[in-house]
Formats: C-alpha cells, sequence, structure tokens
C-alpha cells in the first residue's frame, strides 16, 4: 500500500463535508471531527451528514468519525480547519494533544474575533506553529456545486511549497484543480475581506442599486483590496488571479453567500441585531469588518468601501446616507 | 442662455435611448437621428421610443427627431455613434455632409466588420478623422438601469483631455458619474474583448458548469484582456478600473446580455447559425472573436479564452471538448 500522508477535518459545516468528500477520493482513509455527535452517529448509519450537503454519499470505511477533537488531532499529520472563526477558540480549548509537528491548514474565512488576526496568523502567535507548518485553503468555491462535482479551482498557500504541493496533490482530482502559492497571508487576507465586499454588494441591493453599481462596486473592491494586502504583506502577486478575484467575484455575486444575505437585509431597513436574529447565525464579514478596519487605522490604506460597512455595521450609521456618500468616492 | 456644444444621437436602439435620455438632463436641445421612421413619429407624437426603453419620457422640444443623418451630423459638433457595429458601414454610406472638424465619439461595443477595426480606428483610418476629435463613452451600464435612472459610472475617453471633459460634464447628472481617460485604444478593446469573455460565461454556463467556475473564468478573462490590450497598446492603464473589469462583469454576470445568451445557445447544444436564427441579431462578440484572434496572430499574446471561442464559432469545433481542454490552461 502506498504511503499516504494522514489528513484529519475539523468542523461538520457543507465546507467541511465537501473537504472530506474530496479527500475521500483520493485517500484511503482520513480522519473527520465534528462536534454534533447525532451528525457522526447518522454519517455512520446512513452514510450522509444529515445537515449540510446531505446529498454526498461516503463511504464509510474511509472515514475515522470522531467527536473527540484530540482524537482527530492525534491521528493526523495534516489537520484542516473547516469552522467558522467565531468557533475556533472553544474547539481549541478542547484540544489537549499537541500541535507540534502538525500541519495546519485553514479552510476558514475570517477573522478570529478573540485576537482579531486572521487564523494562520491566530496559529501561529497563540500556538507557536512555525509559518511553514502554516497553511491555507482557498479559491472560489461554493461547497454546494462541489457536492455535484462541478469543476472549482482551489489555492494551496503555504510557506513550504513542498507541504503545499503535498495537499494540492491530494485534493486534486477531475473536479477539483488546484494551485500552489506561498502567500499565505495575502490569500487568507482576500478569503477575509471579501465578506466585507459581499456584505457591501447586499448593502448596496438591498438600497436599490443595480447591476451596473454592483460592477462598479466589485471593481472598486478588487483595488481597494488589493491596495490593503499591500500594506499587510508587500509582495508580488497578481490580485486578479482566483484566490483573490475569484473569489471576490463568486461571493459577491452569489445570492445565497450569508454574507450578501446580511447586507442585503441592514440595505432593506433591518437593525444589524435583527438583521443577526433573522439569519441566526453571524456571517463572518460582520467580525472582518471590524478586524479590517481596526487594522487598517494602523495601515492607512484607503478603504472606503470598508470604512462604509464598518461604520454602518459597528457606529450605527444610516445605510442609505452612507452608501450615498460611498458613491462620490468610487469611480 | 449659455453657449452650450451641439450633441448629436445616432441610433434609435436601447443604449441610444438611454444616451439621448442622459443628454437631455443638461442639454436644452438634441439632434436624434434614427433610421426607422414610425419610431420617430411615435417618439414625436407619443413622447416614447415605442421599440427601446418604452417607459422612459421625453420632452419633444428638446429633441431635434430626424430620419436623416446629414440632418443630425449637419446640426452637431459632437457626434455620438450608439448602434450596433454591423450596422456602422451602411449608416456611413448615407453621410454625404463632411466629418470634418466634427468630434466623433463611439459608444459602440464593437468591431466594424468590414474593416476588423474598432470603432475610433475606423475613423481614424477610412475617415482621416484625427484621433484628437475620437473618443470612446463606455463603462458598465445596462441601459435599462439607465432608464430606471439606476446610479450608472461612465468613462470618457479621448485623446484631448478637454474634449472629455466637455463629453462627461454633459453626461454627468444625479444617476450618472463620469470619469475621463486619454485610454481611446484600451477603453474599446475592452468593450470589445468582454463580449467574447460574455459569450464564454454563456458558453460554460450551457455546458453545464457553475458559478465557481464562472469566477474563475473572469478572473482568467481580466488577466487575458490586460495582455492582449498591452499588445495592442502599452500604457499605464489600471485593468481592474469600471471600464475594463466593470464592463467585463456587468456582462460577463448578466444573464440578460445577447453575447452570454448567444454562447448559452451554443453551450446547449445549438450551432452557429441555428443560435444567431433564433436571437434574430447577431451578438457583438460573435464579430469581436474573429477580430480578436485575427489580431492576435500577430500579437502573440497567450488569450486560450479567445482562441477556445474563436475555434467554436468559426472553426466548427465541439465546444464541449474545447472548454474541457481550456479548462487545463486556467488557474
Amino acid at each position: 500500500m502506498e504511503n499516504y500522508p494522514k489528513f484529519a477535518v475539523i468542523g461538520g459545516g457543507s465546507w467541511a463535508t465537501a473537504i472530506a468528500k474530496i479527500l475521500c477520493v483520493n485517500l484511503p482513509e482520513i480522519a473527520w471531527y465534528m462536534r454534533n455527535e447525532e451528525a457522526v452517529e447518522h454519517i455512520k448509519t446512513q452514510h450522509h451528514n444529515p445537515n449540510y450537503l446531505s446529498s454526498v454519499e461516503f463511504n464509510i470505511e474511509k472515514l475515522k468519525l470522531t467527536n473527540d477533537i484530540n482524537e482527530a488531532v492525534a491521528y493526523a499529520d495534516y489537520i484542516i480547519f473547516a469552522i467558522p472563526s467565531a468557533f475556533l477558540g472553544s474547539e481549541l480549548s478542547k484540544m489537549t494533544e499537541s500541535l507540534n509537528d502538525k500541519i495546519i491548514f485553514s479552510a476558514i474565512k475570517g477573522i478570529v474575533p478573540e485576537t482579531s488576526l486572521i487564523v494562520g496568523e491566530h496559529f501561529n502567535k497563540v500556538y507557536d506553529i512555525p509559518f511553514e507548518n502554516i497553511g491555507v485553503i482557498t479559491g472560489p468555491c461554493h461547497a454546494e456545486e462541489v457536492a455535484l462535482e462541478r469543476l472549482s479551482y482551489l489555492t494551496i498557500a503555504c510557506g513550504d511549497a513542498e507541504k503545499a504541493k503535498i495537499v494540492a496533490k491530494y485534493f486534486s482530482n477531475n473536479y477539483i484543480k488546484t494551485k500552489i502559492t506561498d502567500d499565505i497571508i495575502g490569500t487568507e487576507y482576500a478569503a477575509m475581506l471579501k465578506n466585507i465586499y459581499a456584505i457591501a454588494a447586499g448593502m448596496a441591493h438591498g438600497l436599490g442599486y443595480g447591476d451596473n453599481f454592483q460592477s462598479v462596486l466589485m471593481s472598486n473592491g478588487i483595488r481597494e483590496m488589493k491596495k490593503f494586502i499591500r500594506k499587510v504583506h508587500k509582495m508580488k502577486r497578481n490580485i486578479n488571479d482566483s484566490a483573490y478575484l475569484g473569489d471576490l467575484l463568486v461571493t459577491g455575486y452569489s445570492v445565497f453567500s450569508r454574507n450578501r444575505m446580511f447586507g442585503n437585509m441592514i440595505g432593506k431597513g433591518y437593525t444589524v441585531k435583527s438583521a443577526m436574529m433573522e439569519m441566526s447565525m453571524v456571517a463572518e464579514g460582520y467580525y472582518a469588518a471590524k478586524s479590517a478596519w481596526q487594522l487598517n487605522q494602523g495601515y492607512g490604506a484607503k478603504t472606503p468601501i470598508i470604512d462604509a460597512v464598518y461604520s454602518i455595521l459597528y457606529e450605527g450609521k444610516d445605510a442609505k446616507r452612507t452608501f450615498k456618500k460611498l458613491t462620490e468616492k468610487l469611480d
């Protein structure tokens, strides 16, 4: 039998389920941790995740399913985190297994609320994981389309190209194409920032702006993202690569994006609180807007879209008037 | 009474109607030529264009409507062409009035089939109009949203900044924002090329590719457009400005785009001929694909998307197999 790296997927949501499906194509076995005990039992007996991408059938002989995060961590060389960033802290607090010598890949697109850090930086600063053992799985990818095996492109970022290549190898199949990059900071910030632009797109839609304006908003959004990321980590990157622009577009133009939906409700007149209650979960971009805005107080990049979203979400500013002012700053 | 420049709009379609509406905001009078005599009579008596944007009401005291292109040309300092590029040749052949000292702005997004030139180049080469008297009106703008007075951003390109400023001034109002540039070649090529990418987006959709792939296609499309335009006319430009990326997005993501619709039919299995017959008009991108491909035989830019669309439209290649190969070249 071929020697294969041991992967663990952490999370039971749609993106975690999609990743588990992808990894089962090339690997004889993976570990898969999720908090929900009933879901684990359901997958074991029914071979489907009852809550997310429930059409996907798993060969359970390949799955080491567990409710114990430590079991999954102990098993794996490569640990892929795919839970909402808001729950990362509480999951990590259960961990007694050491992360030393583990390779951590984040498939989380957001900011860790407790530290206002992107996930890679959080693991580096809080858990002393060296950057060469940290990576990011990103790219324009609705999990629902992975379930349907529709062709998708993922970008695997890691400071250590060899590790990126290994992860890319096991993610690649006839419906997933991969490329690798060493821009772990830029790709993760892009994945986080794009949620703010998706909220802005939703707000614009809710306020009655049309497709002409949306295209202007997205074209300003990618220019703004470039400026922001350049301040965080200057390196040669093409902001129009799929991991940056592609990811922005798939989210900004998706009517299914939770972030866009959240913005849409606010554009239509919901308060931030009532929009959150209505959605019964918090959109990642909500935290991202605060972190990005705060970070940028130091960087000083020109980010009128982030500023507008922040002031509506956190300073109680009126969405209609704020967007009217924003339109003067776009071109 | 303030001195104002004399504008003529050439064309009776939706974009011409939108432009006439916009110009009537700031000008006391414009000339408006259209071929269709009944439409002219209808507008005169009913104040609406019966065929396009028929919800728009015109103050006919502001309109010098005519069926005689020479009358409109004789009247105007600034002539704005807004007819399908396929009809430009036949309209110009009716012209006996000289274009000397006229300022020609193209709102046509396409290639003149007879000469395979973009419109500005056509006027320059065939009519000896100097480039400082040639301009382009472009930007992400569905005419339908102008009818609804939804905020839209236009880019006014002219080699002579003073003329660009004048046109921008008279186009600007509470629902139209303008910016100026001297990149007449780049903006016009972008407007032409984006129709090819919209055909590609339609083909992909027709073939069953999903949103993940569309975002990858668009992100590769803008990189390809940048390479192509740089070969045609190298200058400092930000390809993510609204006139380039915004225009690509508003067309590529629009289900109403004729080019996208045309591509969609071919993706679904229509032959090129039957798709054209079904649509009862030719999508601009059909000509653009041929011209761009031919031009690029000299330039040698890497343009896998244009090549794929060309080979499907003109070489009878199978759409499914061609796209399968194309997916290997994208990232």
